[in-house]
């Protein structure tokens, strides 16, 4: 198993995800653990540090390899990560555009979910955050399936015809001309907004440029202590993350006014119960 | 694009998924819509019934397969289905169980993510229901990526080593002993369960056969009206589906007591923050 | 007990609030109920409608009298009401200013809640409204309590150094200098809104009128459904009334710059966690 | 104003909340502030340390109040108090009940908003920890509306025949009879426990006890940041304080199969919508 990723979990859950070498150590505060100790060694066995201080060795979960990325940008938890896979509809063979590339958070369940035969194109105006994406990306093995491109998408993207597009820049509202550019007409669009003021400016842009079939949410996720006889939510939990806005672009005839008419005040999402 | 899905969508949001045939035609209370009319068409476009109502052709949204589907039996949402993908580490390539099929739901979330190079094998003791779920899936193309059983899983499953295991049955807590049996060690098992009750059962059955990293967790969308000017959340949502369990089988040395109280103790997730 | 509010509740929960008079009758779906029959049973009891029909004879839960009042206006609810209770520190003997008057129902827990020796002055701009409300109270027994009058606020409020004032219009952001002019220096101003758009310009009117300590919150409140064995959240709920946003006028010296300044950022309340 | 509640707030919403007296003087983090400059000072005004400082003199919010007594019990919030003073339709002249007395927060309320004519007993079986309790209402200036009693309540209440009675005691499913005696029929009765096993547990016990009109519930409140411009929810929030259960005892002739039956199934209140 040289070479695998692997999870090491002691207590309380505190996790390290290590790329196993031979000879390789791994330091905790609960004592050394020796990578020549986890090869060969079972999936889901427990092993313990020179100190004797227990750990369960395990594959990485996905979950877990999300939240491993150092954040240096807007968070996205999974979440977040799991709606926007299913309403993008992404999954293997797919060609989906991401920017701006951030931590690599995002790209990594993208390069995940399209697969081999899939391709990842992600944009980032910064060099030096996108070498952090790529390296996190080269360190789960999906790099080869993404194409880190330098660029503000001010300028436009390079495709066409495209399936989906995501947008995790502060100010997407920006863009949507450019996006209408690099997306098939019905494609899907997604973008995440941590203020209610950047929503706003994003819809008027949306109907400014013909998309339809709008959809603005947020998923709030709370955690339940696993106690069996006293069962009952944890004390805190995360409040906010940002709001997802989703749309589609379609084709309008403009010259007819009831249909025109209609992309502002018929086409959005009816999401009320 | 004759044997294509596509979604067409109304006013209102009002959408019929159809398969194009040649001769076909989709009554709507806005009147009839011709396939011929359809074939050719490109994705996106603006078509009309006979009697005029305008509808958009799109390719069909992920979300709207899954919300298209049948429900008999308890419901799962897309918030629910886009977590699950994620913390069970669902992927291209994979070896997935599921059971029971249900309406096939999640089945196809499942199937759509492994791809053609990946296989489900979906458990349910009811002929009847499993049939409507295969249905589903032949009309979404992906049958052919699922294993249908018609099984009580107090039997056992016949696949052992398997990578990720999700149950979603009333009394999932009954069959702790055979998800064991079926899981490769540090493999991903996940439920869904409606009341409290349940979760406490099924908590104490995890411990019971060694399962770790235990996740108790419940997921809340709130969908926003997405109109600019008038930006507010909408006035009803759904309170609750159910609670989603997740934790992993663990290799444990029963003989030594303070890794045995462990278990109980040490290795639940800490997620209060 | 002739002249009480008598609260009939029947299966399902099923209820109606009724004034006893001698000779009275009740017709509901499930039979007639005399007053006569009621009039000297005690709380508690169980009654028969002609028909056989079961109900309780309940003294009227303060909750029941607010849920029963029509809603023509904005809806305000008892998770909304009891919160502005504590956070305007509403109790018995105080002075409270309202506007608009609406149906009446937080001018009843006003009313209710400052007791024989507190008054609330209720302001409305449409006579018609304000007279609904009125009899609200009046059947409620508090009309007494209450200075019902009819006057668009723009032109300003009679009362100078009241204690706590709480706005229930759409545009409450254009009467800050009005609020700002009734309230006493630290009384507590109060409002809701049901839009973002509409908090971020009352966010700016209350710093345009030095008012501090800004609080913006929303209530989520989730039933469960009472069955032990199957506790679990109910399948619905209300998931947005309005917003609420809190603040308090100061006395600043807008001759000192820092002070001033300080006003805009440094007096918000922090309540993240 | 000697002898008055002050509450100070400072930058960043620290505050203090302080009781005048000739020379007293208040230490703070940001300098030292003297009572008697305080002493005749407008309330809402703006005051200094004396290292500069500034701060505002305000009449204490009652919700300051209730946050700054010491917590050594569960917590309770705002939030879940105004709800329980709407729900128990706590009001003028009322005599309440509650226990165990705890840190005194909801009997701070409940004193409070009973006023001079009302009267609250509060039952504590730990009599340090009445001691606390008093003390908070005595600075307060409520104690005298308190009866506090050192008892077990297992052994019953003296009181009968009373209006609303709350509990905050972790196995407030053991004393439903002795509250069944001190309620009057179609009283009010509400409890607060934190896990769902607790809430199994009273709604087996409310049923034996033919309570009936059972309400379990949650409130969750998420506080936003006050930027008019960047609008948007705080990043945490509390997840979890109690789950509130209310119910009234009703008088059931319970030689009637009929009736009997449906105080189980058919009293539950219906909030699902």
């Amino acid at each position: 198993m040289e070479g695998d990723l692997v999870e090491l979990v002691g207590l309380n859950h505190k996790h390290f995800i290590i790329l196993l070498k031979p000879g390789g150590e791994q330091h905790t505060h609960r004592g050394v653990i020796r990578h020549d100790d986890l090869i060969g060694t079972a999936w889901g066995s427990q092993v313990q540090s020179h100190s004797g201080s227990p750990f369960f060795m395990l594959q990485p979960a996905f979950n877990d390899l999300l939240r491993s990325i150092p954040r240096r940008t807007q968070i996205m938890y999974p979440k977040e990560i799991g709606y926007i896979l299913v309403a993008l509809g992404i999954g293997p063979g797919q060609h989906v555009l991401e920017a701006g590339t951030g931590s690599g958070a995002l790209t990594t369940a993208l390069a995940y979910a399209v697969g081999d035969t899939g391709k990842v194109v992600s944009y980032e105006a910064r060099p030096e955050m996108q070498e952090v994406a790529r390296k996190n990306l080269e360190r789960f093995g999906l790099a080869n399936r993404v194409d880190f491109k330098i660029r503000n998408i001010e300028e436009g993207f390079d495709e066409t015809g495209v399936d989906a597009l995501f947008l995790d820049v502060a100010n997407s509202y920006d863009y949507m001309h450019q996006v209408r550019g690099a997306l098939k007409p019905g494609g899907f669009f997604g973008s995440i907004l941590p203020t209610t003021n950047q929503v706003t400016k994003l819809l008027y842009a949306l109907r400014q440029e013909d998309f339809a079939f709008t959809e603005v949410l947020e998923i709030m996720l709370r955690f339940w202590k696993p106690e069996p006889d006293r069962l009952r939510p944890t004390d805190r939990m995360i409040a906010h993350t940002g709001f997802l806005i989703f749309a589609r672009p379609v084709i309008i005839d403009h010259t007819e006014e009831t249909t025109s008419s209609l992309v502002e005040e018929g086409w959005e999402a009816e999401n009320d119960i």
